[in-house]
């Protein structure tokens, strides 16, 4: 039977057609003025969309790269670097600040909790000799959101100069991230998400502050070299051959994001994720994210019991060509994702839930039919209601 | 809000990626071998497609080019031809009968009604001087499916050596069509509809009956000319610029219909009518088409008396991005139509349900929500619960 592929991934996501038309061009010579101005044009957008004057870096890796990168370029070796961490990807930004020989606190949630603000008030505190403070804007694994800005109104008033870096990966373009407003050092993002691109690129934003923690950090880098690449875009170049088709695609991307407007865009999210819990909760799934706490950009459900999680998801891809994320770590098996980030309607929403309502009459769930759709309809109208 | 664009007309239809990205190719000279092999393998196919294997002719024009093709080639000045017509697309072709000078009987049902079987019997035993009949395999006008092996029975009984020629334009890859075990004569189609192509390819098909016809018919044609068309692709050409790009397109959507089997997609078409119908039903809508004609590829609805038809429309394809066709002709802003033919999937049904819920409840009617699509998924399930 005919399928057709609904990506409800936390990432990567769908690629509109005019990304993937902008892609299908002919390469151009990097060290050319043609590329030199799409840099300008790209990296005056970048900023627009963080809500920065500061630099932003490009660079051709994935998001993890540049987390790697944060840590490289920003915390030296023995420096005390707090981690805030609500998932996996919390988790995996404190190995990486221990890799480069950083000495790790770690602020753990219990997975589907959010960051413990009290508890963050004490341990800084309690450690007035922390450099750095890295916490997840959006924690894909639990599918668990953090509020920056109040995690950097604390940072500010315990350790007036450590740095807050934040992992933006899955939520740049899709949650508000104010950098400047914000007062957050660093920010690292990637391709793949809500910027609705393939993988490939990684971001970085970075504060003056960070930029004197730079200058006083000894341990080597060339790759992730923040400096050589800031010096190099500031040429309208790059310092070592850049991602040309991927950029071919950002700028085309970021014009769309321009097109309908940030706050459209964030709305928009909100809506997805308010669809999304609405329904699954109205089929009686539980969600692993606590309410206060629940992402927009995905959302984590934990089937009833008896009802398999990978067997939810093996039917909904194979029967109905809807892709959906499984649990990592200890969440293997456990949970189903549902991704809702980028180029995503809200139409995709209904499909995915009448299809999970399928899938949940056949593994021997009554009632469902059209049930949690009709709940996503109804926060879908209210919009239009007024 | 952000809305993918869901074309649920009876044509043109949703175009897949893969037709898309085999047309995005430079051009190539069709006076070449390249060219030659390209049309040998796409005639090859179409046979398949229709059963056939007597001559298929390809033209660069629409579908009605090809229906005038039919007339021009087939029906000489002063032939009686029998018009079956049961919508716009039947009157059409009886007015390009006329215009080729043929005297016209016509035998018209009233719209949303099928053939009228026991009428062509009478009609043809009353006129056994009938040269050609011209039937219409799906209207889309008025969403009614005519049998069209049951008219070519009683055609081969009544009046032997009349023509059969059938609008096979939206139907052709939708519904079984099987030229030569029904003993028609014509059959014409187009690229637009559940070839999945853009427009700009017509299709006749030709018997040897047809043939003997054109041999004996002084009317002066050129472009149309069928003989000149079968001569020049005997030598794996075309008399004229044949439309390249949409042959490039055609290979691959010939292709795609192979790999998915046509049974398959047969049986995708009666699912996707039958889904389509009963969420209507459902939602206490009426349909035009009796039950017993009622089309696979295309369903008109009425709407409840005070609901207007056009402002279904626009809010469905404004606020949702679903487009569907409006009335014709007389009926015009009286119903709309839903497509569901080539590229369309159950998934494309719900989401078109959901979105129609959405607005007939913004539109004033209770109880809508999720009830459509409910009926819609049942039908889905059925293939699945076995």
């Amino acid at each position: 039977m005919l399928k057709k592929p609904y990506l409800m991934l936390a990432g990567p996501t769908m690629v509109p057609e005019r990304v993937n038309a902008a892609m299908n061009r002919q390469m151009i010579n990097h060290r050319g003025a043609a590329f030199s101005e799409m840099l300008e044009d790209i990296l005056a957008n970048l900023r627009w969309l963080l809500a920065t004057e500061q630099d932003v870096l490009i660079y051709p890796c994935s998001g993890s790269g540049a987390m790697e990168a944060a840590v490289a370029n920003f915390a030296a070796p023995g420096d005390k670097v707090l981690s805030l961490s609500t998932g996996v990807f919390g988790d995996r930004w404190a190995v990486m600040a221990e890799k480069a020989q950083a000495r790790v606190l770690k602020l753990d949630s219990r997975w589907g909790d959010g960051v413990d603000l009290a508890g963050l008030t004490a341990v800084l505190a309690g450690n007035r000799d922390i450099k750095m403070v890295l916490t997840t804007h959006n924690e894909t694994s639990t599918a668990v959101f953090t509020p920056v800005d109040q995690v950097a109104k604390i940072v500010r008033a315990e350790v007036p100069d450590a740095l807050v870096a934040v992992d933006a990966v899955s939520s740049l373009a899709a949650l508000p991230v104010k950098m400047d407003e914000w007062q957050v050092d660093i920010i690292a993002a990637g391709s793949q998400k809500a910027l609705m691109l393939p993988p490939g690129l990684g971001f970085l934003a970075v504060s003056g502050r960070a930029w004197q923690a730079y200058e006083h950090n000894p341990s080597p880098k060339w790759y992730w070299d923040a400096g050589q690449v800031k010096k190099s875009q500031a040429k309208g170049q790059t310092p070592y051959t850049p991602a040309v088709g991927l950029l071919f695609g950002l700028q085309e991307s970021l014009r769309m994001i321009r097109e309908e407007g940030l706050e459209n865009r964030y709305c928009r999210h909100r809506l997805l994720g308010r669809m999304t819990r609405a329904a699954c909760r109205e089929l009686g799934l539980s969600l692993l994210a606590a309410a206060e706490y629940a992402s927009d950009c995905v959302t984590a459900v934990v089937p009833p019991d008896g009802v398999s999680a990978r067997q939810i998801q093996k039917l909904l891809r194979e029967d109905y060509g809807i892709t959906t994320a499984g649990g990592q770590k200890s969440l293997e098996g456990k949970i189903f994702r549902i991704g809702h980030l980028g180029n995503v309607a809200p139409t995709d929403i209904l499909v995915t839930v009448s299809c999970l309502e399928m899938v949940l009459k056949r593994l021997g769930m009554e009632g469902v039919l059209g049930r949690g759709t009709a709940a996503g309809q109804k926060i879908m109208l209210e919009g239009f209601e007024q």
